[in-house]
């Protein structure tokens, strides 16, 4: 494991989640729908995780639905759109996640018109919003901390330009979406300073569990297609999961109560590898940027030969998000979007790190990687 | 635990099904989408879970879809209607679990018609089936043990009836679907023998974990709204929960192998509340029921009322399926769909059973009921 450098794609549970996961697994298993009293007490349980998971975020519980992680958190709000009586239009950004790229075949399919932006660099500019938007503008997606190069974007200017053409053009309200699943534990940001009105979580991004994240939504207009029997306020159907929920929750305190110190030291071990490395194109720049991940390029190694020799000596990189490895075609419209130079997308790699990651194994990396590049000139 | 009566709604989890959840937290933890050594690890393991699966349901693999339960395996043939050119029309049971009647809504909102069967006393007849039938009917949902009631409908005969009307009026393709949460573990079937296109199955109904479960599906056409990083085949996105994958395979591993001794136990329980009930009114037939569910009317006692006083005695029973008591309107629909006397119906509680339910236990609430039915005549 001290080769592990794909922490972007996903973490290891933690040992206090594990607990966790399996004291509940004991003492809460009664449905919380039901109502006896096992059943009380298990929805007495869910209600105090939803205001623990509030809390965390600095959010009112109220705003907190459960979901099976940011996948399913993103599938409700850009499906929400098809409950609309008319087909109008939609923004997002080009370098978005897969689950929320994907949308565009389904909503075009019903009528509706999507502009993607893209995210020279890694960033939006807030400007190129306010250029998309229209009368007919919905909903505007747009990611916190972009999982293909770590960038960090400015969602909280993105938004004042959407508030600004609401009360200029007198529009109809315009939902702002942000998938922050690759912020939450690693930098510090605060959901109603970026004012928007809905973000997806997973937890096994934060040692947490697999299946289970969160979607945080202010928005009372928002309808999910599954309605189920009903729980977490008709968005998300299904017996809640109240072992994945706590455990989620147990991560999500881990990371809260070592943000900081853990930031410090992935910075550290960012910094170290920025000096390090001798020769390879660095895609992630150093400003703006969240620190667990660092993306760079080896021309001419195509990025999955890079991967793969990384790989034999020990060490697990990306050659993309691990999302798009089973849709590749996505993650080349991703990196056009990104408007990387054709000749680094196709060698970059992605190293992302985790609070467990020591500096001696990134000097090893570094040094590999440099050996690699030389030896492919 | 030895008064819970409440094993329809959810079952705890097994000692077994733990130790795999926890086993393959620490092991199987990389992405299965990453082409790294530990991501090849976590595919082959969960090809391995996938081969299980079917062996256990006596499919093929790669008819084996993992979800996050039997609510999104249902939801993902419903919601698939969306996809075709056209809205057609479709047939279901009036009786089907919530996360299968509410799509009628977003479904006629897309200009679905749809035409709900009664299910007099628990059962629909296959002939209904064929009367409903038109040429642009495109699905059939029936469930294969009804939630409410426990009887075990003849799901084979309806899929001859679609069959028969494919064939004779050289209609287009209709998928059948079949809801079978309430049957696996518990009662035989084949699924091949039954014929149906897909069915849908929960972990946490036979002693595995929570947000995990199954949609088998033989149908190349159906295509799920959310494809997000491809996994599952493109149906179900989202980072596969490998944990709780295998910690389902383990309960239904251990289910299988009890099968049949669980089977006798249960159906002893049954047999003897039903000797000792004296007043009550038993709704449940006795033959072509499942043993694990006994549903009963305690008129005029509301069932609400029925089931918090018994609470108060220690027992959980259920005033209906846990399901629907955040949407009690619905829950009375399908009582309706079950052409239920309403005295009946407003007084009715299900006693639900398992494997650990001791025959003490029954005999205990048993004498319970018949005080509290005495005590309010």
């Amino acid at each position: 494991m001290s080769g592990y450098f794909d922490n972007a794609a996903t973490t290891v549970m933690s040992e206090a989640a594990m607990d966790t996961y399996l004291r509940v697994s004991r003492t809460y298993w009664a449905n919380p729908s039901s109502s006896h009293q096992g059943g009380k007490r298990a929805a007495a349980f869910l209600t105090e995780q939803r205001e623990r998971a509030a809390s965390l975020l600095g959010v009112d519980a109220k705003h907190i639905i459960f979901t099976g992680g940011a996948t399913q958190s993103n599938d409700i709000i850009l499906s929400s759109l098809l409950w609309r009586i008319r087909p109008q239009h939609y923004i997002a950004s080009g370098a978005e996640h897969s689950s929320v790229l994907q949308w565009q075949g389904l909503l075009s399919h019903a009528g509706w018109r999507a502009t993607l932006l893209d995210a020279p660099g890694g960033f939006v500019d807030p400007q190129s919003v306010g250029l998309a938007l229209e009368m007919q503008t919905r909903l505007v997606s747009v990611m916190l901390v972009n999982n293909t190069l770590g960038t960090i974007q400015d969602v909280g200017a993105m938004v004042s330009v959407v508030r600004q053409y609401e009360k200029e053009q007198k529009s109809q309200p315009i939902h702002v979406h942000c998938d922050a699943t690759q912020a939450l534990g690693k930098i510090s940001f605060d959901l109603r300073d970026l004012g928007v009105d809905s973000a997806s979580f997973s937890a096994h991004k934060l040692h947490g569990p697999r299946g289970i994240g969160i979607l945080y939504n202010t928005n009372q207009t928002i309808q999910s297609l599954s309605r189920g029997g009903g729980q977490e306020g008709g968005l998300r159907a299904g017996t809640e999961d109240l072992a994945s929920i706590a455990a989620m929750v147990t991560a999500m305190e881990e990371a809260q109560s070592t943000v900081e110190k853990n930031l410090a030291h992935v910075t550290t071990l960012n910094e170290r590898m920025r000096q390090l490395l001798d020769g390879p194109t660095i895609l992630t720049p150093s400003a703006n940027s969240s620190p667990y991940i660092l993306t760079i390029a080896l021309p001419p190694l195509p990025s999955e030969v890079a991967e793969r020799m990384l790989d034999d000596l020990g060490f697990a990189v990306s050659a993309g998000s691990a999302c798009s490895h089973n849709a590749r075609q996505k993650g080349a419209k991703v990196h056009n979007a990104l408007r990387l130079d054709p000749a680094l997308s196709q060698s970059s790699i992605r190293i992302s790190f985790s609070c467990d990651t020591s500096l001696k194994a990134c000097e090893e990396l570094a040094s590999a990687i440099n050996t690699l590049y030389r030896n492919h000139q």
